[in-house]
């Protein structure tokens, strides 16, 4: 064992890279059709907009842009996310905002906020990986809520909670949720904010997708409903970003939250990185500033509604006999359920050799099970190349 | 207590906010004048370099710029860290590196990494406030090492293993410190390479300011004389960063580490941010990969060496009385200590009414002592304020 492995902290020696990032290396082969990842779509990248924004961050306000910033994040920034937020029914101002370095920043901040080695985390099952991930070195355990076709089983946390459970917080992605596609509808919402009020429970809302909505309207946040409930944020912080909108690669995120956790999460991230990066926050602000995102959604909800459609017509046409999924009506995902428990992991081996890859559902399950389960992006394929990659995946499935 | 604070990880309830950045909220008054912070000049940014490095990555590499990107990061950039990491004598190949967002965020993942809460951490006392910070939540103890004209002890520190302390890992800020400004000697840079390998002791060398250089040549990394000693990097994981050489707002640092170490670093960091920013890293390759650094450094250089002579004058003529100082040969500081044992704490006090404002010394030392001793910045003030700083804060002294 060598001078660093000797000396590693005991959570470090146990973790695990993402089955997800491990799996985007093989995707990058040849002819591969990659169903795995949750990219999104570079096509629709406003680049030119962008470029000029950057240009004119340089010229305009090249101090602001290219000097150490504050932690908190670029002031009028905050402003257009805390005007954003409050379009969608949340009752906050600028103090409630603070701008992290992607949504998955303000995971760990929070993580590293709320949570000591083993205490509980309340999550829907299967959830996000990357939030696992995000709080694999602390160590929690985790509380499971079922997920159905309606989003959170919330009956079934009130029961939780009701026999003496504490989680620190409950984590929820509420709107086409990662990796199900399914939507918290709107009377589970209320009937969740009710029960945060009644148990003391804080929610941690991560809403990525939130606005990529191809049939209805847009969900109303919790954190809206929480703040209307009480004239201020009390029980839900909001994560968001524009990695699903504008684009990944400036990692721009942010937290929405009770100022006294914006006070403490923004002490947490002075530590950790100082502050987002100062270029990317200007050059994000006047890229939006002007009404960008209201040209841009739908052009982006469009665009996905049509591979969404062609992923359904590949399903249906191929996959009927092995599998069973219900329809994501927003978001980036289908989540599949293998007939007679086929295990998605032995799949995919048999998948890869087809040359076409997926994630398979497991690592979703905090506390393990879900191995006939799979999830399908369809985010960043064409629609042909979606049902070539569904053929092969039948390809498969035949086989086996 | 609300429903967040109530739930609260321990160490969070404990954590507080950097002196430094608390400070430098109200460094923000006018007529302020600021030997506080540790601020670049912004005078001397390459701001056209970077517009136009910027408008070429988003046109000809628009999704490198934009998309999701590797947690290690961007290739190009990885391949020039690593080829001028050889020029300064590094054994070391682009495997070796991992581009993090700032340097800050390598003192974030390496804690985490390393080190348990209560496990020793060694250091210098005085060290880099915004490390104690980086690792605050994960509660270490310190072993602290003395500094003294030379450097750190190395003969203490070798005092310290051969009684057996056993730290997680030796902390130092090889040239030009911060807080003290000064630069281990090449004889104590060998012999802490030895004690190394005698004791299997992991360094993290922290170098962000070893280029600014005033008289002399450039120091030897530890990096260097460990990975040449064993022809490949074994007991020294370096950071460098771009924050005081071209510009702190991109947020691009960089570590350079044995392989296994990047590999788990990497792990960490996806769950901590996935990867930084995508832009700033195409961007910064593109600034800087014909060469621009080596005619940007000795401009900071020039310019730096102009702004410590008139700091070292003013500090002859106004503060003899009061305090004592050594000259340095490079980077940001000067360190002074109060003569009669003065409270440097209770000096800002006054120095603020004075409008002029420094940074005491005490929070850089991790056992606490040194309320004696302050930190002024001459990077960021131009030489005529720099004099009439020291004059309000010799006023300040003489008031007391």
């Amino acid at each position: 064992m060598d001078v660093w492995t000797s000396h590693y902290a005991q959570a470090a020696q146990r973790i695990g890279s993402s089955a997800i990032r491990d799996l985007l290396k093989v995707t990058e082969l040849p002819d591969m059709i990659s169903l795995a990842g949750g990219l999104p779509a570079p096509e629709i990248f406003p680049t030119e907009e962008i470029a000029a924004a950057t240009e004119r961050a340089l010229v305009e306000m090249p101090v602001a842009a290219l000097q150490y910033g504050p932690t908190d994040g670029f002031g009028p920034l905050r402003e257009f996310i805390a005007a954003r937020m409050r379009t969608l029914g949340l009752k906050i101002g600028v103090e409630n905002v603070l701008i992290t370095s992607g949504s998955q920043q303000g995971l760990d901040l929070l993580g590293r906020l709320m949570v000591d080695s083993g205490a509980p985390i309340a999550v829907e099952s299967p959830t996000y990986m990357g939030a696992l991930q995000a709080w694999q070195l602390l160590q929690p355990t985790y509380l499971t809520v079922p997920v159905d076709a309606q989003g959170m089983d919330v009956t079934a946390l009130e029961a939780l909670l009701a026999s003496g459970a504490k989680p620190r917080f409950l984590y929820v992605v509420s709107s086409f949720q990662n990796p199900t596609g399914v939507t918290l509808v709107p009377e589970r919402r209320r009937a969740l904010v009710a029960l945060a009020e009644r148990y003391g429970l804080p929610i941690v809302e991560d809403d990525p997708y939130g606005e990529l909505v191809f049939e209805g309207e847009r969900a109303v946040p919790l954190a809206a409903l929480d703040s209307q409930a009480h004239g201020e944020l009390r029980h839900v912080v909001y994560l968001g970003t524009f990695s699903k909108l504008l684009t990944p690669g400036l990692r721009i995120g942010w937290l929405v939250a009770p100022t006294d956790v914006v006070r403490r999460v923004g002490m947490v991230k002075q530590g950790v990185d100082l502050h987002t990066g100062s270029m990317a926050q200007v050059a994000a602000y006047l890229t939006v500033k002007d009404g960008l995102l209201d040209e841009l959604i739908p052009k982006l909800c469009a665009l996905y509604r049509t591979r969404r459609n062609a992923l359904r017509g590949a399903l249906e046409q191929y996959l009927t006999p092995y599998a069973t999924w219900n329809e994501p009506t927003g978001g980036m995902f289908f989540w599949l359920k293998l007939r007679d428990g086929r295990s998605a992991t032995q799949l995919l081996q048999r998948a890869l050799v087809q040359r076409v890859a997926f994630v398979p559902g497991a690592p979703f399950y905090p506390n393990g099970g879900g191995d006939d389960t799979l999830r399908l992006n369809f985010s960043n394929v064409p629609p042909e190349r979606l049902v070539e990659g569904v053929r092969r995946l039948a390809a498969a499935l035949a086989e086996s």
